[in-house]
């Protein structure tokens, strides 16, 4: 049996959840601040949460990548959020289209972390919240705005911006 | 000719833009925050904006919804997100479900003003630009994280929540 | 026996202390924060806090400011913080500075809530901790960054800044 | 001829100053933030902001110790703040301590800096501005709502706070 409407929400860690660690002056995952998030904005959309893993996804391999498409492919939800660091957000959309059928999958991350004033955080994170009730099944990421499908989309590393292969 | 990729943003007012006045202790309108907000969120979504009025939109009149509506018809856009006060966004969705053909429209609003530090105005307006490009034409309301049709929506005055007339 | 290091903070309201409430849409007073100021800037001096009103201070009677002054006189502590709406800040500093003896009292506010953005109160809270703490017996006033002594000192209504009566 | 009422704000970084760095995901100083400080808090204090560099204290040397105390010595103002990182300033404090006369100096940063949610800068700040203004010529530091005399200070790196070194 699937759950119809509610969201299933993969916590893998990323800029988003990063915190600063007074202590030591380096940004640290002490844990994930989603569930603040959704509070703090009075999201009533029914999600359940899961805490993946709380990488860098700089520090992702394969193994993380494919941990991460076994949590899709076996929870009872047609509608998954995955938040993502953003610099191989975009390789683990590859090896998600490639594999997840019949769901609706929304890769969603950050460029400054919500504990920071000038964060792009939650409307992030509210892009990815229509983008998973709205699509059709399919892979996709919402940043700066847009929604990419996962096979034309790539990370702008100068511009830190993503953007399609083909315009 | 339309343009098919840009969204018009029609900004009319409500909490989302209020700001608090140091000198006389209210919250006023003193200016639209959208550029602020578009900018700090990295969007690089084609974008128009248009300030049509700053009200609050108990204020409103059935004018003023006429000349929201007339905004709509006339642009050249297809998909257009409103800024839009909370406690009669139900009223103004209503009457452009009724009068706007073949074109996406989402309002959204906050029900804490973006200055403050704890607001979801950011995520609201996240939820409203993937919902204005992933849709069908028609009129929607974002809040709460959720997509409501213009004909199946009310905000409860008690909670300060948007829900469905029926579930 | 007086305790020497301790600060007694009498909190009676005022801006530093508004909240925005969403379902009425209006500045209003559902507790204080002080305790969660001085938990975010890691304050480790001595304090007590005693919630002695929570009032705009345009409301604030003759009674009120009688009230504030037993308590200054009775409290154990010589070093007292007093939060206090800025509209009659200087009339409250007269009543205390024409009554109070040998002990340090300082009287401070904000001009934008603690919980927006761009509050000026944990700049100004700083400042009366530090000033109760150095200064000599005396009623005082920490606005604008400044110290005043309570016979010089007022707010200009059009700037909403305060300001010595004799430069 | 000595300027009386002015501050002089000897600017040497530390984690007041830091910023997020979205491309590399990094803490930075692309620039000082006090001038922003002083305004946000609506500053009236006559104040002369000098940048004299934008370093972790960890990486500063003895030879910038002696920039900041030429600097201390040489500019005509007698009431001097200095924002430092925490890690070594305990160590500048001695430098100044022992070679300033007749002046106040106080020395001041931030454990979470002013870009981030739940800094203690603007706290801190205040707290230095009504040291320098009250205080009789030494050198100070004012840190977790405290002020503390240059040689009675060090910092507890397990706890992140400073005390003094006798109770």
């Amino acid at each position: 049996m699937k759950r119809q409407n509610t969201i299933r929400i993969l916590i893998t860690g990323g800029t988003i959840d990063k915190e600063y660690d007074p202590l030591t002056g380096e940004l640290t995952f002490p844990k994930s601040h989603l569930s603040n998030m959704l509070n703090q904005v009075r999201c009533r959309a029914s999600c359940v949460l899961e805490e993946v893993m709380l990488k860098d996804s700089l520090q992702m391999g394969s193994e993380d990548r494919e941990e991460i498409l076994k949590k899709c492919a076996d929870c009872l939800e047609n509608r998954i959020i995955i938040t993502h660091g953003t610099d191989t957000m975009v390789e683990t959309a590859q090896v998600l289209g490639k594999n997840v059928k019949r769901k609706t999958v929304v890769l969603v991350g950050a460029m400054i972390p919500y504990a920071f004033d000038a964060s792009d955080a939650l409307f992030n994170l509210g892009c990815a919240f229509s983008a998973v009730q709205a699509l059709q099944p399919g892979v996709y990421i919402t940043m700066n705005g847009k929604i990419f499908t996962w096979n034309n989309v790539r990370k702008n590393k100068e511009s830190g911006e993503f953007e399609e292969l083909t315009c």
